[in-house]
Protein backbone atom coordinates (compact mmCIF):
# COMPACT_ATOMS: atom_id res chain seq x y z
CA UNK A 1 0.00 0.00 0.00
CA UNK A 2 1.24 3.34 -0.77
CA UNK A 3 1.74 6.05 1.90
CA UNK A 4 -0.24 8.90 1.90
CA UNK A 5 1.50 12.39 0.71
CA UNK A 6 1.22 15.60 2.52
CA UNK A 7 2.16 18.83 1.26
CA UNK A 8 4.04 21.60 3.85
CA UNK A 9 6.23 24.68 2.96
CA UNK A 10 9.93 24.71 2.65
CA UNK A 11 10.57 27.27 5.18
CA UNK A 12 8.22 30.23 6.87
CA UNK A 13 8.81 32.93 8.83
CA UNK A 14 9.73 32.50 13.01
CA UNK A 15 6.28 33.89 14.36
CA UNK A 16 4.71 30.67 12.29
CA UNK A 17 7.24 28.01 12.27
CA UNK A 18 5.55 25.30 14.90
CA UNK A 19 2.03 26.76 13.74
CA UNK A 20 1.18 26.26 9.95
CA UNK A 21 -1.51 23.87 9.89
CA UNK A 22 0.15 20.87 8.39
CA UNK A 23 1.26 20.34 11.98
CA UNK A 24 -2.46 18.52 12.61
CA UNK A 25 -2.19 16.40 10.07
CA UNK A 26 0.71 15.47 10.81
CA UNK A 27 -0.34 15.25 14.63
CA UNK A 28 -2.84 12.72 13.89
CA UNK A 29 -0.61 10.32 11.11
CA UNK A 30 1.69 10.20 14.24
CA UNK A 31 -1.16 9.55 16.51
CA UNK A 32 -2.72 6.79 14.04
CA UNK A 33 1.08 5.38 13.91
CA UNK A 34 0.71 5.71 10.19
CA UNK A 35 4.09 6.71 8.04
CA UNK A 36 3.61 9.37 5.23
CA UNK A 37 5.70 11.00 2.53
CA UNK A 38 6.30 14.60 2.56
CA UNK A 39 7.04 17.17 -0.01
CA UNK A 40 8.21 20.47 1.00
CA UNK A 41 6.83 23.62 -2.01
CA UNK A 42 9.15 26.39 -2.37
CA UNK A 43 9.61 30.11 -3.28
CA UNK A 44 6.21 31.09 -5.41
CA UNK A 45 5.30 27.45 -6.44
CA UNK A 46 2.07 28.06 -4.22
CA UNK A 47 0.96 30.25 -6.82
CA UNK A 48 1.14 28.25 -9.82
CA UNK A 49 -1.99 27.00 -11.66
CA UNK A 50 -0.50 23.22 -10.81
CA UNK A 51 -0.75 23.51 -6.99
CA UNK A 52 -3.85 26.03 -7.14
CA UNK A 53 -5.51 23.00 -9.14
CA UNK A 54 -4.73 20.85 -5.67
CA UNK A 55 -5.28 23.96 -3.19
CA UNK A 56 -7.84 26.23 -4.06
CA UNK A 57 -5.90 28.83 -2.13
CA UNK A 58 -2.63 28.17 -2.72
CA UNK A 59 -2.19 27.51 0.77
CA UNK A 60 -1.21 24.50 3.02
CA UNK A 61 -1.36 21.66 3.77
CA UNK A 62 -2.48 19.46 1.26
CA UNK A 63 -3.12 15.25 1.49
CA UNK A 64 -2.64 12.34 -1.28
CA UNK A 65 -4.17 9.23 -0.52
CA UNK A 66 -5.74 6.89 -2.47
CA UNK A 67 -6.93 9.12 -5.51
CA UNK A 68 -8.30 11.27 -2.96
CA UNK A 69 -6.73 14.80 -2.89
CA UNK A 70 -7.84 17.24 -0.23
CA UNK A 71 -7.10 20.44 1.30
CA UNK A 72 -8.31 22.14 4.59
CA UNK A 73 -6.44 20.79 7.89
CA UNK A 74 -10.19 20.34 9.22
CA UNK A 75 -10.79 17.97 6.62
CA UNK A 76 -8.15 16.23 6.51
CA UNK A 77 -7.76 15.24 9.99
CA UNK A 78 -11.09 14.30 10.12
CA UNK A 79 -10.55 11.92 6.97
CA UNK A 80 -7.51 10.18 8.46
CA UNK A 81 -9.82 9.54 11.65
CA UNK A 82 -12.68 8.25 9.81
CA UNK A 83 -10.54 6.43 7.10
CA UNK A 84 -8.50 4.24 9.75
CA UNK A 85 -10.89 3.93 12.73
CA UNK A 86 -8.70 6.25 15.21
CA UNK A 87 -9.35 9.72 16.87
CA UNK A 88 -12.90 9.68 17.19
CA UNK A 89 -14.97 8.40 20.17
CA UNK A 90 -17.53 4.62 19.12
CA UNK A 91 -20.00 5.89 21.48
CA UNK A 92 -22.38 8.35 18.92
CA UNK A 93 -23.05 10.88 21.23
CA UNK A 94 -19.32 11.51 22.17
CA UNK A 95 -18.42 11.21 18.11
CA UNK A 96 -20.72 14.06 17.98
CA UNK A 97 -19.34 15.87 20.11
CA UNK A 98 -15.55 15.08 18.91
CA UNK A 99 -16.72 16.48 15.59
CA UNK A 100 -18.50 19.89 17.15
CA UNK A 101 -15.39 20.50 19.13
CA UNK A 102 -13.17 20.04 15.36
CA UNK A 103 -15.47 23.07 13.85
CA UNK A 104 -15.81 25.01 16.94
CA UNK A 105 -12.15 25.61 17.11
CA UNK A 106 -12.26 26.56 13.75
CA UNK A 107 -14.91 28.47 13.33
CA UNK A 108 -15.74 29.78 16.71
CA UNK A 109 -12.23 30.44 18.36
CA UNK A 110 -9.63 30.62 15.31
CA UNK A 111 -11.08 33.80 13.63
CA UNK A 112 -10.28 35.92 16.52
CA UNK A 113 -7.01 34.16 16.99
CA UNK A 114 -6.22 35.11 13.03
CA UNK A 115 -7.56 38.41 13.65
CA UNK A 116 -5.39 38.95 16.51
CA UNK A 117 -2.23 37.40 14.63
CA UNK A 118 -3.04 39.91 11.41
CA UNK A 119 -2.82 42.50 14.04
CA UNK A 120 0.64 41.38 16.46
CA UNK A 121 2.62 40.01 13.38
CA UNK A 122 1.83 42.64 11.02
CA UNK A 123 0.55 46.00 12.27
CA UNK A 124 1.38 46.16 15.89
CA UNK A 125 2.60 49.63 15.84
CA UNK A 126 -0.40 50.84 13.33
CA UNK A 127 -2.72 52.97 16.13
CA UNK A 128 -5.80 51.30 14.19
CA UNK A 129 -4.58 47.88 15.53
CA UNK A 130 -3.74 48.85 18.83
CA UNK A 131 -7.25 50.61 19.27
CA UNK A 132 -9.06 47.47 17.42
CA UNK A 133 -6.93 44.76 19.76
CA UNK A 134 -8.42 45.04 22.97
CA UNK A 135 -11.73 43.97 21.94
CA UNK A 136 -10.89 41.01 20.01
CA UNK A 137 -8.59 40.07 23.09
CA UNK A 138 -12.32 40.35 25.15
CA UNK A 139 -14.38 38.58 22.83
CA UNK A 140 -11.66 35.75 22.78
CA UNK A 141 -10.92 35.88 26.54
CA UNK A 142 -14.31 34.82 27.02
CA UNK A 143 -14.42 31.98 24.19
CA UNK A 144 -10.87 30.36 25.84
CA UNK A 145 -13.04 30.70 29.60
CA UNK A 146 -15.79 28.82 28.11
CA UNK A 147 -13.44 26.30 26.40
CA UNK A 148 -11.15 25.99 30.04
CA UNK A 149 -15.29 25.57 31.85
CA UNK A 150 -15.21 22.32 29.77
CA UNK A 151 -12.28 21.04 30.83
CA UNK A 152 -12.65 21.22 34.75
CA UNK A 153 -14.65 18.42 34.13
CA UNK A 154 -12.79 16.15 31.66
CA UNK A 155 -8.99 16.00 30.56
CA UNK A 156 -10.30 15.71 26.95
CA UNK A 157 -12.75 17.81 24.89
CA UNK A 158 -15.22 14.68 23.99
CA UNK A 159 -14.02 12.41 26.92
CA UNK A 160 -11.22 10.83 25.23
CA UNK A 161 -8.31 12.31 22.95
CA UNK A 162 -9.85 12.87 19.69
CA UNK A 163 -9.44 15.11 16.35
CA UNK A 164 -11.35 18.18 18.45
CA UNK A 165 -7.93 18.29 20.53
CA UNK A 166 -5.86 18.00 17.90
CA UNK A 167 -7.70 20.54 16.09
CA UNK A 168 -8.53 23.07 19.36
CA UNK A 169 -4.46 22.73 20.11
CA UNK A 170 -3.13 23.72 16.42
CA UNK A 171 -5.60 26.65 16.41
CA UNK A 172 -4.39 27.59 20.26
CA UNK A 173 -1.12 27.67 19.23
CA UNK A 174 -1.49 31.04 17.26
CA UNK A 175 -1.80 32.44 20.74
CA UNK A 176 1.75 31.58 21.62
CA UNK A 177 2.95 34.97 20.84
CA UNK A 178 0.81 35.67 23.92
CA UNK A 179 0.06 34.70 27.38
CA UNK A 180 -4.06 34.22 26.96
CA UNK A 181 -3.89 30.44 27.23
CA UNK A 182 -1.22 30.39 29.85
CA UNK A 183 -3.17 33.06 32.06
CA UNK A 184 -6.44 30.51 32.78
CA UNK A 185 -5.08 27.16 34.60
CA UNK A 186 -7.29 24.40 33.09
CA UNK A 187 -6.41 25.49 29.65
CA UNK A 188 -3.13 25.51 30.50
CA UNK A 189 -2.69 22.63 31.76
CA UNK A 190 -5.26 20.89 28.61
CA UNK A 191 -2.22 22.31 26.59
CA UNK A 192 0.49 20.99 28.60
CA UNK A 193 -1.12 17.95 28.56
CA UNK A 194 -1.74 17.73 24.72
CA UNK A 195 1.52 18.77 23.76
CA UNK A 196 3.45 16.53 26.03
CA UNK A 197 1.74 13.49 23.49
CA UNK A 198 4.75 11.36 21.82
CA UNK A 199 2.85 12.16 18.84
CA UNK A 200 2.67 16.07 18.80
CA UNK A 201 6.22 15.96 19.47
CA UNK A 202 7.30 13.99 16.53
CA UNK A 203 4.94 16.16 14.34
CA UNK A 204 6.20 19.29 15.64
CA UNK A 205 9.60 18.28 15.28
CA UNK A 206 8.76 16.93 11.32
CA UNK A 207 7.25 20.53 10.55
CA UNK A 208 10.10 22.61 12.00
CA UNK A 209 12.83 20.16 10.02
CA UNK A 210 13.15 21.72 7.05
CA UNK A 211 12.80 24.80 8.51
CA UNK A 212 15.88 24.29 10.66
CA UNK A 213 17.32 23.06 7.03
CA UNK A 214 16.52 25.79 4.73
CA UNK A 215 17.71 28.19 7.29
CA UNK A 216 21.49 26.15 7.90
CA UNK A 217 21.71 26.19 3.86
CA UNK A 218 20.98 29.98 4.36
CA UNK A 219 23.45 30.77 6.56
CA UNK A 220 26.57 28.57 4.40
CA UNK A 221 25.59 30.17 1.48
CA UNK B 1 -39.51 8.34 15.31
CA UNK B 2 -39.67 11.21 16.85
CA UNK B 3 -38.34 14.14 15.22
CA UNK B 4 -35.37 16.04 15.91
CA UNK B 5 -35.19 19.99 17.22
CA UNK B 6 -33.45 22.98 16.64
CA UNK B 7 -32.95 25.48 18.96
CA UNK B 8 -32.78 29.26 17.79
CA UNK B 9 -33.06 32.52 18.68
CA UNK B 10 -36.86 34.15 18.57
CA UNK B 11 -35.22 37.47 17.44
CA UNK B 12 -32.20 38.99 16.41
CA UNK B 13 -31.41 42.41 15.04
CA UNK B 14 -32.31 42.99 11.35
CA UNK B 15 -28.64 43.34 10.42
CA UNK B 16 -28.45 39.62 10.91
CA UNK B 17 -31.96 37.95 10.78
CA UNK B 18 -31.84 35.79 7.26
CA UNK B 19 -28.09 35.00 8.33
CA UNK B 20 -28.08 33.14 11.71
CA UNK B 21 -26.57 29.74 11.99
CA UNK B 22 -29.66 27.94 12.36
CA UNK B 23 -30.40 28.71 8.27
CA UNK B 24 -27.67 26.35 6.77
CA UNK B 25 -29.12 23.46 9.58
CA UNK B 26 -32.87 24.34 8.55
CA UNK B 27 -31.44 24.22 4.77
CA UNK B 28 -29.92 20.43 5.36
CA UNK B 29 -33.09 19.22 6.85
CA UNK B 30 -35.49 20.90 3.82
CA UNK B 31 -33.13 19.67 1.47
CA UNK B 32 -33.45 16.16 3.43
CA UNK B 33 -37.14 16.24 3.14
CA UNK B 34 -36.62 16.12 7.59
CA UNK B 35 -38.91 17.52 9.82
CA UNK B 36 -37.92 18.89 12.88
CA UNK B 37 -39.40 20.73 15.90
CA UNK B 38 -38.42 24.31 16.80
CA UNK B 39 -37.34 26.06 19.97
CA UNK B 40 -36.74 29.62 20.31
CA UNK B 41 -34.98 30.62 22.90
CA UNK B 42 -35.45 34.61 24.17
CA UNK B 43 -33.62 37.08 26.58
CA UNK B 44 -30.70 36.10 28.05
CA UNK B 45 -31.72 32.37 28.27
CA UNK B 46 -28.94 31.23 26.39
CA UNK B 47 -26.80 32.77 29.20
CA UNK B 48 -28.52 30.33 31.46
CA UNK B 49 -25.85 27.53 32.59
CA UNK B 50 -28.47 25.00 31.97
CA UNK B 51 -28.30 25.89 27.80
CA UNK B 52 -24.49 26.28 28.46
CA UNK B 53 -24.85 22.85 29.23
CA UNK B 54 -25.69 22.50 25.49
CA UNK B 55 -23.94 24.78 23.88
CA UNK B 56 -20.55 25.86 25.56
CA UNK B 57 -20.52 29.30 23.83
CA UNK B 58 -24.45 30.09 24.53
CA UNK B 59 -24.94 30.20 20.47
CA UNK B 60 -27.49 29.20 18.54
CA UNK B 61 -27.74 26.38 16.86
CA UNK B 62 -28.61 23.77 18.94
CA UNK B 63 -29.77 19.98 17.23
CA UNK B 64 -31.11 17.25 19.54
CA UNK B 65 -31.68 13.86 17.69
CA UNK B 66 -32.11 10.69 19.31
CA UNK B 67 -30.01 11.29 22.82
CA UNK B 68 -27.19 13.21 20.37
CA UNK B 69 -26.56 16.88 20.89
CA UNK B 70 -24.32 18.83 18.85
CA UNK B 71 -23.27 22.73 18.00
CA UNK B 72 -21.82 24.50 15.55
CA UNK B 73 -23.79 24.51 12.53
CA UNK B 74 -20.98 22.76 10.24
CA UNK B 75 -21.27 19.80 12.07
CA UNK B 76 -25.00 19.54 12.08
CA UNK B 77 -24.93 19.76 9.02
CA UNK B 78 -22.45 16.90 8.42
CA UNK B 79 -24.03 14.75 10.67
CA UNK B 80 -27.67 15.01 8.79
CA UNK B 81 -25.87 14.25 5.86
CA UNK B 82 -23.91 11.56 6.93
CA UNK B 83 -27.16 9.83 9.31
CA UNK B 84 -29.53 10.59 6.59
CA UNK B 85 -27.14 9.81 3.68
CA UNK B 86 -27.88 13.11 1.57
CA UNK B 87 -25.98 15.89 0.25
CA UNK B 88 -22.98 14.07 -0.21
CA UNK B 89 -21.08 12.88 -3.35
CA UNK B 90 -21.26 9.02 -3.15
CA UNK B 91 -17.65 8.97 -5.16
CA UNK B 92 -15.14 8.99 -2.62
CA UNK B 93 -12.84 12.01 -4.40
CA UNK B 94 -15.71 14.30 -4.80
CA UNK B 95 -17.18 13.29 -1.19
CA UNK B 96 -13.68 14.56 0.16
CA UNK B 97 -14.01 17.80 -1.90
CA UNK B 98 -17.33 18.12 -0.71
CA UNK B 99 -15.80 17.59 3.43
CA UNK B 100 -13.23 19.94 2.48
CA UNK B 101 -15.10 22.75 1.11
CA UNK B 102 -17.62 22.68 3.98
CA UNK B 103 -14.51 23.43 6.58
CA UNK B 104 -12.96 25.98 3.76
CA UNK B 105 -16.35 28.03 4.11
CA UNK B 106 -15.40 28.10 8.13
CA UNK B 107 -12.11 28.76 8.47
CA UNK B 108 -10.69 30.04 4.93
CA UNK B 109 -13.22 32.45 4.23
CA UNK B 110 -15.65 33.49 7.39
CA UNK B 111 -12.81 34.80 9.67
CA UNK B 112 -12.34 37.68 7.52
CA UNK B 113 -16.09 38.18 6.81
CA UNK B 114 -16.62 37.97 10.72
CA UNK B 115 -13.80 40.60 11.31
CA UNK B 116 -15.60 43.00 8.39
CA UNK B 117 -18.71 42.22 9.68
CA UNK B 118 -18.10 43.43 13.32
CA UNK B 119 -16.67 46.68 11.76
CA UNK B 120 -19.31 47.54 9.44
CA UNK B 121 -22.30 46.91 12.26
CA UNK B 122 -20.18 47.86 15.24
CA UNK B 123 -17.70 50.24 14.67
CA UNK B 124 -18.22 51.44 11.17
CA UNK B 125 -17.57 55.05 12.05
CA UNK B 126 -14.59 54.41 14.15
CA UNK B 127 -11.49 55.90 12.75
CA UNK B 128 -9.68 52.11 13.66
CA UNK B 129 -12.49 50.01 11.64
CA UNK B 130 -12.07 52.54 9.19
CA UNK B 131 -7.93 52.12 8.50
CA UNK B 132 -8.30 48.13 9.27
CA UNK B 133 -11.18 47.66 6.70
CA UNK B 134 -9.24 47.51 3.50
CA UNK B 135 -7.18 45.26 4.20
CA UNK B 136 -9.32 42.88 5.25
CA UNK B 137 -11.39 43.63 1.81
CA UNK B 138 -8.18 43.05 -0.23
CA UNK B 139 -7.36 39.62 1.34
CA UNK B 140 -11.32 38.49 1.25
CA UNK B 141 -11.62 39.62 -2.06
CA UNK B 142 -8.60 37.24 -3.21
CA UNK B 143 -10.31 34.40 -1.65
CA UNK B 144 -13.57 35.05 -3.47
CA UNK B 145 -12.01 35.33 -7.01
CA UNK B 146 -10.29 32.28 -5.82
CA UNK B 147 -13.77 30.22 -5.05
CA UNK B 148 -15.24 32.06 -8.29
CA UNK B 149 -12.37 30.37 -10.13
CA UNK B 150 -13.68 26.82 -9.19
CA UNK B 151 -17.02 27.64 -10.12
CA UNK B 152 -15.97 28.27 -13.82
CA UNK B 153 -15.94 24.48 -14.53
CA UNK B 154 -19.07 23.62 -12.38
CA UNK B 155 -22.48 24.30 -11.28
CA UNK B 156 -21.24 23.16 -7.34
CA UNK B 157 -18.58 23.12 -5.49
CA UNK B 158 -18.23 19.47 -5.51
CA UNK B 159 -19.66 18.77 -8.79
CA UNK B 160 -23.25 18.02 -6.93
CA UNK B 161 -24.90 19.92 -4.82
CA UNK B 162 -23.46 19.19 -1.78
CA UNK B 163 -23.04 20.11 2.28
CA UNK B 164 -20.01 22.30 1.03
CA UNK B 165 -22.66 24.83 -0.88
CA UNK B 166 -24.66 25.01 1.93
CA UNK B 167 -21.70 25.86 4.25
CA UNK B 168 -20.39 28.68 1.96
CA UNK B 169 -23.70 30.55 0.95
CA UNK B 170 -24.20 30.61 4.71
CA UNK B 171 -21.03 31.94 5.27
CA UNK B 172 -21.41 34.35 2.26
CA UNK B 173 -24.78 35.81 3.76
CA UNK B 174 -22.92 37.63 5.74
CA UNK B 175 -21.77 40.28 2.42
CA UNK B 176 -25.16 41.13 1.98
CA UNK B 177 -24.57 44.48 3.33
CA UNK B 178 -21.44 44.85 0.67
CA UNK B 179 -21.44 44.28 -3.07
CA UNK B 180 -18.54 42.17 -2.55
CA UNK B 181 -20.44 38.65 -3.81
CA UNK B 182 -22.42 40.43 -6.87
CA UNK B 183 -18.85 42.20 -8.06
CA UNK B 184 -17.66 38.17 -9.08
CA UNK B 185 -20.23 37.03 -11.65
CA UNK B 186 -19.16 33.55 -11.51
CA UNK B 187 -20.02 33.99 -7.32
CA UNK B 188 -23.04 35.94 -8.39
CA UNK B 189 -24.60 32.94 -10.32
CA UNK B 190 -23.40 30.38 -8.00
CA UNK B 191 -25.32 32.45 -4.86
CA UNK B 192 -28.66 33.09 -7.05
CA UNK B 193 -28.32 29.05 -7.87
CA UNK B 194 -28.26 28.08 -4.80
CA UNK B 195 -30.38 30.31 -3.08
CA UNK B 196 -33.25 29.81 -5.93
CA UNK B 197 -33.58 26.27 -4.38
CA UNK B 198 -37.10 25.38 -2.76
CA UNK B 199 -35.54 24.12 0.32
CA UNK B 200 -33.16 27.23 0.76
CA UNK B 201 -36.56 29.39 0.13
CA UNK B 202 -38.11 27.11 2.93
CA UNK B 203 -35.08 27.74 5.36
CA UNK B 204 -35.47 31.22 5.36
CA UNK B 205 -38.83 31.60 5.49
CA UNK B 206 -38.47 28.93 8.94
CA UNK B 207 -35.90 31.37 10.10
CA UNK B 208 -37.53 34.73 9.51
CA UNK B 209 -41.15 33.65 10.72
CA UNK B 210 -40.42 34.38 14.71
CA UNK B 211 -38.65 37.56 14.11
CA UNK B 212 -41.66 38.97 12.46
CA UNK B 213 -43.55 37.40 14.68
CA UNK B 214 -41.52 39.39 17.41
CA UNK B 215 -41.62 42.28 16.02
CA UNK B 216 -45.70 42.37 15.66
CA UNK B 217 -46.08 41.55 19.02
CA UNK B 218 -43.64 44.44 19.91
CA UNK B 219 -45.49 46.79 18.00
CA UNK B 220 -48.86 45.78 19.25
CA UNK B 221 -47.74 46.35 22.98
Amino acid sequence: MSKPRLTAFHWVPAPFQGQVRDLPVRWALEEAGLEYDERLIEGEAHKAPAYRALHPFGKVPVYEDAGIVLFESGAIVLHIAETHGVLLPREPAARGHAKAWLIAALNSVDPDIIALGDIDHFAANESWAKTGRPQIVEHLTGRLRDIAAQLERRDFLAGEFSVADIMMIAVLRGLRHTTLVSEIPFLREYRDRCESRPAFQRALAAQLRPFVRAESQQRSI
